[in-house]
């Protein structure tokens, strides 16, 4: 993935017009701080810094995000451990696309009021994630502002530094024509497109206390549903040659997410009926008259996760994620020719 | 400083007393997340994190913090660039006192609405910051959540990572009785004091556009002073075995942040007739009927940086620090018996 000379430098707004015109002004900006232990093009979900010194064989890489309005429905809901997980399994998974174990995470959290309870709340989630995840809690921050923040709002932002060997970098210009792609399942919308889903759903809809189907769960439950952490699904490939690339799919969808990892010259063919769009995002495109490949740009429509693997590796692969609860659907593969990600019915 | 046996987990708001509560439900929930990495009781400035192992000699330094409600009059008076270097210069300011250098740094912006030429403003100033500390800004995120900020609010988050070999650790142990203490100056209230600061001086006072004394600055003005960062005052004294601690005089004044690195059982004695305090904490005090306890507990009065240094080296170190333009008064010394910082006239 060697399109990308500067700095690591990612920003997300809601509206992805914008955030690319963010990205073109800051990525010069950015430039300009570059000191030898910065690693250039080696991919966008997170920084990567060689640790102690230019030449050694240990990188770090760091990624910084937060939750966007998923904390909205969160305080609807009283579900303030879910959004601790979530912001922690987001950060994971970002450096985890480099290949890169977690090493420790760091939070800040924003308000109008400090509520204690609400704060305690949110870092128990982060503690259970990052338990998972064999990361340390090292530091966070919390910052009152009535001034700043709406009554009752709360913003949450973490930080997390991950370690991985040069030579294990992903994806490390190791994916080619034939590569086969799996997918795993995702646990409703993690963190992304929240601002449409509220607005369709809740706003205009029929709240978080409606049923989806017959059966449930609550569009409430379904939009707090945590960030799946793909952590304990990736842990036993990464030393594996076969592993070529993984996508963590946020905003932007599979389109915009896999082709990060698609090199020039090719395009990964995913076959959307390989799996099963699950209920939460078919009732945003019903009520909100969005359209399917607009839907496909903004949700990661059941898909939280891509890995690029080795032919050879394919079937068992696929098959050992199915049978841990992971999805291991068989997505496509990369061909030869055109450019980014094709989707196909 | 061995007195802080969980990782460090520090918190601020603007009421110190709920900030301790904060801290006492939270420091036993980030224990849970201790990994073997995780040195524990050097300082509470920022995390420490042994890297690529436990027993290896580099260790990683982490910190997150906010600019707070500074991010207010930064609105006010369009100075957006200050704020940018005001979250590096916090950060590095903040790794700096365990005797870390600067390795990266990463940004998160969020507002109500993604306004491309504040966020470019912003990004100016850490560029700015990140170069005079030679570090590299390696990533950053922004959200636009109009459902949580107020109309044009901005909060400005930042996480720096800093190394120190395992020996060179400050504190350390180092400090002694007969140790001196040098105050470097500071440049206005760098990013502390200012809901106070706010209601006494903008709210209930003269405003942004009234004169400190006949000749200026304005309020404004000395309300968005760039948070003075210590890296270049103190990078030629890192290696040196004279210099034992460093305080960034932070939330809660020379009291609170000189006290971290004291060690049981010793006192140290700052007197306050040592340096002239700035018109904008006069006028602060005086417009805000605030005692003077409260004055030096809650603003730097002045001083952003106190060293702790051997009484050898103490009147050439002085003498060096004040022909560069830093102040580097003679604030006072360590004294056996006691516990804590006294303030004297």
């Amino acid at each position: 993935m060697s399109r990308e000379p500067a700095p690591a430098y990612r920003r997300a707004g809601v509206d992805l017009a914008l955030a690319d015109q963010v990205v073109e002004r800051l990525k010069p900006l950015a430039a300009q701080t570059r000191t030898p232990g910065v690693m250039g093009g080696l991919g966008l979900f997170g920084g990567c810094f060689a640790f102690p010194d230019p030449g050694g064989e240990d990188l770090l890489v760091a990624s910084i995000d937060g939750v966007g309005t998923k904390m909205k429905v969160a305080r609807l809901m009283g579900r303030w451990e879910a959004a601790g997980y979530d912001i922690v399994a987001h950060c994971v998974d970002d450096v985890l696309t480099l290949g890169a174990r977690p090493l420790f995470f760091l939070d800040y959290v924003g308000t109008s009021r400090l509520e204690l309870d609400i704060v305690e709340a949110l870092v128990r989630g982060m503690v259970a994630a990052c338990r998972e995840a064999q990361c340390a809690l090292l530091g966070g921050e919390t910052a009152e502002m009535p001034a700043v923040y709406h009554p009752g709002e709360v913003d949450l932002v973490g930080c997390l530094i991950g370690s991985v060997r040069r030579g294990d970098i992903l994806p490390g210009g190791r994916v080619r024509s034939g590569d086969q792609l799996i997918g795993l399942a995702s646990n409703g919308l993690h963190t992304n497109g929240y601002s449409l889903a509220r607005k369709v759903l809740l706003e205009e809809g029929p709240g978080v206390d409606a049923l989806l189907g017959e059966h449930g769960p609550s569009i409430g439950e379904a939009l707090t549903a945590r960030h799946r952490m793909y952590w304990k699904a990736a842990e036993r490939y990464l030393a594996r040659p076969e592993l070529h690339a993984m996508a963590h799919i946020t905003g932007g969808g599979i389109p915009g997410n896999l082709a990060r990892v698609v090199p020039e010259g090719h395009t990964a063919h995913v076959r959307t009926a390989s799996w099963e769009v699950p209920a939460i995002f078919r009732e945003i495109e019903k009520r909100g008259s969005v359209g399917s490949a607009e839907m496909y740009e903004i949700f990661n429509m059941g898909v939280g996760w891509v890995m690029v693997v080795d032919p050879s590796a394919a079937p068992a692969w696929a098959g050992e994620l199915a049978a841990g609860g992971w999805g291991g659907w068989r997505l496509g593969e990369v061909v030869a020719g055109g450019n980014g990600v094709r989707l196909e019915g």
